[in-house]
């Protein structure tokens, strides 16, 4: 007998759905609106809905549905009680309990890049590697960190928020967070443009980057066409970003770094920058990590939500 | 019938041994020397040799014994096999596989600082909090991190070596890692004499630290009289200590640091620093995290060994 497991991406616009083997493979996936209005009121209701509806459709055997994973953007604890997901209107939602109340399912819950680096652990760029961290830059830099084959979730559920390390005393503007010189100022798409119009405005020198606006993907391009400033623009984010992984590893001991997101697109030269400061700077022990690219894209999220009930 | 588990802290100079019930009652404790001559090759006998004895003078059944726990001074990955133990003379030793095959118990080895910090999260500081991190702050600067009630091992037992997280970029002088800005040189012991030295040297002020050759309890000592210039070298010992604990934070969102060491001794005040400048730093989720004081001294090596094996 087939058996069965649902990954649940909670998105603030879509709710992204996966019907799944329990060896991983993917039978099925589709997506549902995120109905945000009503403090994000019918959110449940309406993964309860799309659920049962599929499970009618294919014909499936409740007995044979293993249970709901589900990744969230916010702070999840071990108990599946979500602590304010503002994208999703979401205060204090005890999401296990009113979600298997509502299906007579087993649900687990976690945050959504905590549950994505579980994803990409168990199927994409860190399978096989019990220890891992996934890196997202992004808008921001997310993470999360894989400790013997689970999610480090912490008291409150914000393990993994390795975008808010602080790295840099002399930083005159505000993070998103309040504070000043976190990683995600960096590292991410809009923090490596910062460091790009800095480097820009500091002088005259040609660029190639002056003649368009600035983008990551510019920037990166230009570091590929040898553009000498953007090349030193590669080296600054390399160094924040390696020093911050070097930080990751001296207390987690991982086998490997996987770095996904939209700044990860730049491929392997992006890992060329990282590497080479991530080694200046990390414990002796962690020297050997293994830095590998993400590969499951958007479906990291549902593979991970699933993998949750599978362990 | 009564149960009973040994928990054995092995270190340079002696292996301190106790005999524990399994809910923590230490009935025994006791010491045998550690013999690093011959690269260690006596010191799993002379392990083996002790509990068997103790075994036979308290008339224990040997069906009683639920194992034995280990700790080392170096990294030991999850099958208790031990990379470099410096000061045992180790290279590579399969502990485990090595003390159950001569004393027929089951075996579990870990790093001293990652167990100790299972111990005091057993029976000490941490008692109660399933996500901690115990930081020893003595010649250098150690730790161990609990994650869900589980030891952060790693990839190759190297998780919580927080004494080497990089922090400042400005430092001149090397790390005893090789390094350069580790936690380390300036959290120690050595590391708060060496700011106080270099606070000393750049001006004529008046300190009572002129006075004597400076050691940490000097400085807390002159602190506590509220010496202005120890008073500046506790809040420089404060941001290093508290911003590098912020950033341990935001990896593994722990509810509770527990403070151990030689400079712990220095009590709460040690706490006020630190705590100043770890709420300044860290992400806003961990904010409110637990400091508290180690209260297993010694013993909490024994403790966690013996703990590892009740998991």
């Amino acid at each position: 007998m087939s058996k069965y497991c649902f990954g649940v991406d909670v998105g603030g616009t879509t709710v992204k759905m996966g019907l799944f083997t329990p060896d991983g493979e993917l039978l099925e996936k589709w997506e549902i609106p995120t109905r945000t209005e009503d403090q994000g009121a019918h959110i449940i209701d309406d993964i309860a809905v799309a659920i049962e509806q599929k499970i009618a459709d294919r014909g499936i055997e409740k007995d044979d549905v293993l249970g709901i994973g589900v990744g969230v953007p916010g702070p999840v604890d071990k108990n599946g009680v979500v602590f304010q997901a503002v994208n999703l209107g979401w205060g204090v939602v005890d999401l296990k309990s009113e979600l298997e109340k509502k299906t007579g399912f087993s649900v687990k819950a976690g945050n959504d890049a905590n549950v994505a680096a579980l994803g990409e652990q168990w199927k994409g760029g860190g399978k096989g590697y019990d220890d891992m961290v996934l890196v997202t830059l992004g808008t921001g830099v997310g993470g999360g960190i894989i400790v013997n084959g689970k999610m480090l979730i912490g008291v409150g559920g914000a393990g993994g928020e390795i975008g808010h390390i602080h790295l840099e005393d002399k930083e005159t503007e505000p993070c998103g967070c309040g504070n000043f010189g976190c990683l995600e100022q960096y590292a991410s798409a809009t923090g490596i443009v910062r460091l790009a119009n800095r480097k820009l405005a500091a002088s005259d020198r040609e660029s190639v980057l002056r003649s368009q606006p600035v983008s990551a993907k510019h920037i990166w391009d230009a570091i590929k066409d040898g553009d000498p400033l953007a090349v030193e623009v590669a080296e600054e984010f390399g160094e924040y970003l390696g020093k911050g992984l070097a930080i990751i590893a001296d207390i987690c001991n991982p086998k490997a770094f996987v770095l996904g997101g939209g700044v990860s697109k730049a491929g392997d030269i992006l890992i060329t920058y990282v590497r080479k400061y991530y080694q200046k700077y990390v414990f002796h022990a962690s020297r050997d990590a293994i830095f590998a690219l993400a590969v499951l894209e958007n479906d990291a999220g549902i593979y991970g939500a699933a993998k949750q009930i599978l362990e």
